[in-house]
């Protein structure tokens, strides 16, 4: 439905006379990196890499390649977990690579805000904020690699959501290249402006098949003074709802992170990441990972913790809690929490779910979720775990002992709708933070209403008629104009 | 460009019919209170007020409306500030009043959301939220009369901005009608939801254009336990910004509101409110009332605030400052704050202007802007207030003394035009948050550029192709199909 012309050989020399020879990379092996994804879910072919150097270039490839109907594939750091970033195994598609565009072009302490371009790494403007005594707060496993335009086109969440918002509430404003190679110079840093529809809202989240950012105006936050990091044990995960409410009411603005683990893939960590070791002496079923940030570097963090952690135990809400004594002990709390999206992979097959319900209902949703699946699979293991103060649970399935990987994973899509249908029932979302890539177009289909489904088709239409950006994924049926 | 037919006498019936004799208000008397709002910058007439009670009522209204070719202005507490809610002096427009559909649907107090129909007063549902220990943080002069519905329509913001965001951050999710009559059912209470375009964000500050919001889902917060305000008298304006980032920096997020003052809005007030006076013993260029709300009762906002007023009055960034001593203090320092906007009308004629710049570049706009409308106008008295920490001034222009106010406001374009111009220059916002309306179409047009007013009529085409839904405001060249 979505097939485009591959690119004539004319096509492509003009494209690389845009970029540049050190802009464009046709041979396989240069080309091999853009054309899978860390967990080889996905793979692609392509005849050509293109990594433009600055807007005006994108502007001429979006010129060309919607004259010419050529499917351009926008790639960031290459972390997406949906295979967004990745171009058909037909090898009609173009890549075009924001990594050589990674500057930070300016910096307002002040005016609390900064311009990036899109192929800056996220680390690399966490330092720039840190740098100017600001912090940007969007904080995620990947942070080292994925880039800014990548975290924007997927609205990108992570661990401090619960405070600061996901991506969508960090931008402050945007650079962008639509189809025909008309530039969006929208680089405003303004809190508030009423004037007229949200087109930033409206790509923010877009998935590269609206337009093409190519720098952001990000929002910057005064650095909190003191930091305290606890991990909590707990005896049940009732008591994770209760327990968040308590830290949540007691904390308030001071809460910046709030992270569920089951026992199990603490399990998984002690297991097989190395030098890792059972943070608490007990062992418990339910463990949660928060951190309090204050403005104030007079121990506030710990006065609020303490009598906090007093009354949850009191009331039976923890078992046993130990405050990171240090930064490095801090960290390596956050370490072990890191290292639990990948140790999963040396326990055999996995089966993954990016969902939210609405916070009061996540217990209730890991409970009929994991008995859903464990009466689909027998003995699978369900690995619910993550940011719970957002209501966003990575809700992953590791294959039961013993199961043949292949086996278990050809059940996939019937455990997922399973697990969608319970979402869906809360009123959930059945992508939470990861967005739709190619994984979820079906599952997308289903999730919404035909007037959602109806208003997405149409606007695609209004910003990229021929459907040359991205093609294929979120919204799998559009059908270009002739 | 956007005339629609007078209804037909047997549209009004059937339209009549939809709602019941008493959601439907024909007489000149019974229709007078929506056809003018209070600064009688607008008067409309209309054949026929609708006030329809449920969802499905309006569902059917908007059927018709669609077919027939009838346009609806939606209207909510009538607070506007742009005319955005008045209908056309022609007389062939319907208002469609949301004020009898102010439910408070449903309160989840742990997942810290509420479901409010769009005719709920903001009062109301602030009120919803405390009784369930909640806080809903959006607070406005008008918050008594004005309603939900048009809150969101106009993403209304507020003294509360600076640490919760604008209407815009604080909803979760919408129930709306679009012509044709399709409802949508997304009042949704996640906080990551990352499938597909953002609807909702396209809803939000579209001004009724686009659909017509019945009910939403609210973000409510932790209620803080003790709030301290602090009323600053500055040297100087350069001393405000300077003092603006010493305040957010001490404070994090406990910073709540930074509003600016300047004297002669003082002196309006100390003139013309009832039982007002000097809240300082000197008498100072500028002053700054600025809030921390803390999640502890136990003297945070305090042991934040006295350092840190001793710091800037160390550095000569404020010359005197009072601390609330009790609750009703601080509320009447909020009372003044109100009455500023009140007041200006005792002084004569007055030029408005609702804008932002970043915040840093707030002295110097205001410096500009002040030399510009003086040097147009001598004599003629800026008042640059409001909301300092969003960037967000509303530079009001006070006639010269002895000055015929029609002959001052005669020159509202031109002062105007001169204050946006030096706006734009900044990187700014012609509306920061009252929104376009009728007031400012055509300002729109020469702040935006032609690739997004052409989205933007776009996007208009795509929820209403027949331009039905609030003609002439917003985006006033809108081509209906045929």
């Amino acid at each position: 439905m979505h097939d485009l012309k591959a690119p004539s050989p004319e096509a492509l020399a003009q494209l690389e006379k845009i970029v540049g020879p050190r802009g464009a990379l046709r041979a396989p092996a240069d080309a091999a990196p853009y054309l899978h994804e860390r967990r080889d879910l996905y793979h692609g072919r392509t005849p050509m890499v293109l990594r433009p150097s600055r807007v005006e270039e994108v502007s001429a490839i979006l010129k060309l390649a919607h004259e010419e109907r050529i499917g351009i594939v926008p790639q960031g750091g290459n972390t997406g977990l949906v295979g967004g970033q990745i171009p058909s195994e037909k090898g009609n598609e173009i890549v075009l690579s924001l990594d050589r565009m990674k500057a930070i072009r300016h910096i307002d302490a002040m005016g609390n805000s900064l311009i990036a371009e899109a192929g800056a790494t996220l680390k690399s403007v966490q330092d720039a904020a840190t740098e100017a005594g600001r912090l940007f707060p969007l904080s995620l496993g990947s942070e080292g690699s994925c880039q800014i335009g990548g975290n924007i086109a997927t609205n990108a969440g992570g661990i401090h959501v619960v405070r600061y918002g996901a991506m969508r509430e960090l931008v402050l404003g945007l650079e962008a290249v639509f189809p025909g190679g008309h530039i969006w110079h929208g680089l405003k840093s303004l809190r508030k402006d009423n004037t007229g529809y949200d087109l930033k809202n409206l790509l923010i989240g877009s998935e590269g098949t609206l337009g093409i950012v190519t720098a952001a105006t990000l929002r910057l936050f005064p650095r909190p003074a003191e930091v305290a990091t606890v991990l909590a044990g707990l005896p049940n995960l009732r008591a994770a709802a209760d327990f968040f409410s308590l830290v949540s009411e007691s904390a308030g603005p001071l809460l910046t992170a709030f992270e569920l683990i089951p026992r199990l893939l603490l399990e998984f960590v002690l297991a097989h990441a190395p030098q890792s070791r059972d943070p608490l002496a007990g062992v418990h079923p339910w463990y949660v990972l928060f951190e309090l940030s204050s403005p104030l570097a007079e121990g506030l963090a710990e006065r609020v913790s303490v009598p906090l952690l007093e009354g949850a135990f009191n009331r039976g809400l923890i078992a046993d809690a130990a405050a990171a004594a240090s930064e490095a002990q801090a960290r390596e709390f956050w370490r072990m929490r890191e290292a639990m999206a990948e140790v999963q992979r040396y326990e055999g097959g996995s089966i993954k779910h990016d969902v939210s319900v609405p916070v009061s209902a996540v217990p209730s949703f890991i409970e009929e979720a994991s008995a859903a699946v464990t009466a689909l699979v027998p003995g699978a293991r369900p690995i619910p775990f993550g940011h719970f103060g957002d209501g966003n649970i990575h809700f992953n399935v590791s294959q039961p002992k013993g199961m043949e990987k292949a086996a278990f994973l050809s059940r996939w899509e019937e455990v997922a709708d399973a697990v969608h249908a319970i979402v869906l029932r809360f009123g959930g979302s059945i992508s939470a933070e990861h967005g739709i890539g190619r994984m979820k177009t079906e599952m997308l289909k289903a999730a919404k209403t035909q007037l959602e489904l109806g208003f997405m088709l149409q606007i695609k239409r209004v910003f990229d008629p021929r459907g040359i950006l991205n093609p294929g994924k979120l919204l799998s049926e559009f059908v270009p104009e002739n």
